[in-house]
């Protein structure tokens, strides 16, 4: 079995935390990131460096995605993928993105100095701004053809943040798109990443092998009843938008306990109207999110949770106001690349399960595309997108020889 | 049975609802006459006037509480009060504090031109800021006596605001405790107000005899948990604190409805942190108010309910802050007064009930000084601080009645 250079892995992976390097107030040591943040186009360049010096080739496409590649054996050769991305959260940790990123370079070397010679290219590619400090998943979107004009036109971050940063990293607007791939010349997409959650380190178990990142549905849900004096107006009589909010935020937590096992919901923003402490609260506004990991139980989730608030609202009185944000689709993984990570993990004695990622990667824009995969390791309390985000050397590089193995296996496959 | 002129009453009611007249967008016609206030004070002459015009005495004190007199038979007789006030809530309604201070009037002046002479000086008296749009009920706060400096430092409306209003109404802030009077010289206190309740109407009852006006205690709560990924972080492995705020807002309804009927509970402001759609909320924010009609109801409130916080929180893995806001103490009515009101309301063929007052009252300060009665009557739906505020004239006049009727009985006792 091939293995990766665990100590040159390491001091990579060292190096490449003091790009936007800070220690919070307890002494957690992070990165603070943003895609096309001066510290992140630093890193980049670093990255390229590394792997010029490894003797590989480079390549910064038309939307900022900075690859090193190891030719195959044949130039109509296939790509095989190995991605993630240098970009952060602001204030995050120095393993998300980071860690996939550098075993992908590592595996390349790993291949080279062996002197094999695969039937497909192999690409470590950094995707620009997984983390949406931007757009969200910018680069894989534009490789896959999917960045629209509406996301350029109303970014998550800002507009003028987006032209500021683009201008920055030398990228032009209108070219974005140029990074469109075509599907047949792919031959899959592989991803080690953190977990950023806590069932591997609660299961005791090495390797995640994710069959699905979820897809996400957001409303913003409002509930009216009657703003009243709180002193005089009896609580049988009132009609307490709070109440409802209050009652549906539990009970949509239980129902999707009990009928959505693989699914998520969350409430993270709450607002009472108008807000008084001596004023029944007429209206609650609050962000309902909730996850699936395939597009009938989206759908299914969609349909119960939503009458599930209606009928909350019914109970107290209230009437219910929603909003539609939208969100992304369930991308399934591949099922060869999942038979790869499990298959490198067991030979590498390698305890192993299968996994939903809750959390978006780039792999949903692969996915539709090509053989995507993607290897999770433990996450300590399962903490991630903060300086506390920590996983042990040792899962780092299990994850990164299960990456090398498992794109062999892939490469063979091609 | 004396009784107050409808015709005459309801013309003043009138004229004083055109200072600070506005119609909200269905057409309810309110009153915008914040304490001080160009209006308020246009309203404070209108008022002046009209007491002059009926040839009786009139007096501004140092807090600008405006007053109609009608002198006793005996220079060293003491003074029945007969309250209310002419400012409002910003965008109000035209009964509330006007129907009273204008009832007052009108008994003044049915007794005066009955040609009784009573045992005691009767005022009619406006006082100033009941509403709090500057400090709350800083007119009777200094006439009692209880205007702190520290409520003129830090008032509710902002201090600019507070100096700005007093130069426009040639007020100094010096003075305002001038306005103190020796309980001594008090015979007692009365006032008619509308309920700004639904209790009289649902019962179908004409008369309140207020027995107690509610203390009110206030805190600022708040739950920390753990703000984590929505998306992976399993909803049993969560600390969240929105859930934690939610079930406290709904178990402390319960806590009040079942174990303290005569008392009141808000939750009226709410806010999740970090608050993101895709983040379980670290920490829940919320504003806990809640009232009682005697000390020892408050104070057991108190300890009943934030143990009831405390509780939730450990269920929820969650610690507890709280900063404790104040508040003020329950004023129970005089029992004379009380008495005074409800042979009124029975010699007049009127139904009445004990009713605890929600709100808080000029009355509160008045109470510890001296025999304090509050009248009641129904306000239509309940609704009160909006243009909606509606009571029947008919129900308007009754009050006044009962209030002209328990006065001479409480001058007859003096």
């Amino acid at each position: 079995m091939m293995r990766v250079d665990s100590d040159r892995l390491q001091s990579d992976f060292d190096q490449l935390a003091q790009f936007g390097a800070f220690t919070d107030g307890e002494g957690h040591a992070g990165v603070n990131r943003p895609a096309l943040s001066a510290a992140h186009l630093e890193a980049r360049q670093w990255f390229l460096a590394r792997a010029a010096e490894a003797g590989l080739e480079t390549r910064v496409d038309a939307a900022g995605n900075h690859s090193a590649i190891l030719p195959g054996g044949s130039a109509a050769a296939r790509t095989l993928l190995l991605g993630s991305h240098l970009d952060s959260v602001p204030n995050g940790g120095r393993y998300d993105g980071a860690l996939g990123l550098l075993a992908g370079l590592e595996c390349l070397r790993v291949i080279k100095e062996a002197g094999l010679v695969l039937p497909v290219h192999l690409e470590a590619i950094d995707f620009t701004d997984e983390e949406g400090t931007l757009v969200g998943e910018l680069g894989s979107g534009a490789l896959a053809g999917t960045l629209s004009p509406g996301m350029l036109r109303q970014p998550r971050g800002g507009r003028q943040h987006l032209l500021d940063s683009l201008a920055r990293a030398g990228l032009d607007e209108a070219r974005l798109n140029d990074a469109r791939r075509d599907p047949a010349g792919l031959a899959g997409f592989l991803e080690l990443h953190i977990e950023q959650g806590p069932r591997l380190e609660h299961a005791g178990v090495d390797i995640g092998v994710v069959t699905a990142i979820v897809g996400i549905t957001s409303y913003r849900l409002t509930y009216r009843g009657a703003a009243n004096h709180a002193g005089t107006t009896p609580i049988r009589a009132r009609h307490d938008a709070g109440v409802g909010a209050a009652a549906f935020l539990l009970a949509v937590r239980e129902r999707v306990l009990s009928d959505f096992p693989d699914g998520a919901v969350n409430i993270g923003q709450m607002r009472f109207e108008p807000g008084a402490y001596n004023i029944v609260p007429g209206a609650a506004e609050f962000a309902l999110e909730f996850r699936a990991p395939d597009a009938a139980g989206l759908s299914e989730m969609d349909h119960v949770l939503l009458r599930l608030a209606e009928k909350v609202g019914r109970e107290h009185g209230l009437s219910l106001e929603r909003e539609a944000l939208g969100g992304c689709a369930p991308a399934g993984m591949g099922a060869r690349a999942q038979a790869a990570i499990a298959a490198a993990a067991g030979e590498l004695g390698l305890s192993y399960t299968d996994l939903v990622s809750g959390a978006g990667h780039d792999g949903q824009n692969l996915a539709p595309l090509t053989e995507a995969g993607m290897v999770f390791i433990p996450s300590r309390a399962g903490v991630s997108h903060s300086p506390r985000e920590f996983s042990e050397w040792g899962d780092c590089v299990n994850g990164a020889n299960v990456l090398l193995n498992a794109a062999l296996r892939l490469a063979e496959e091609a």
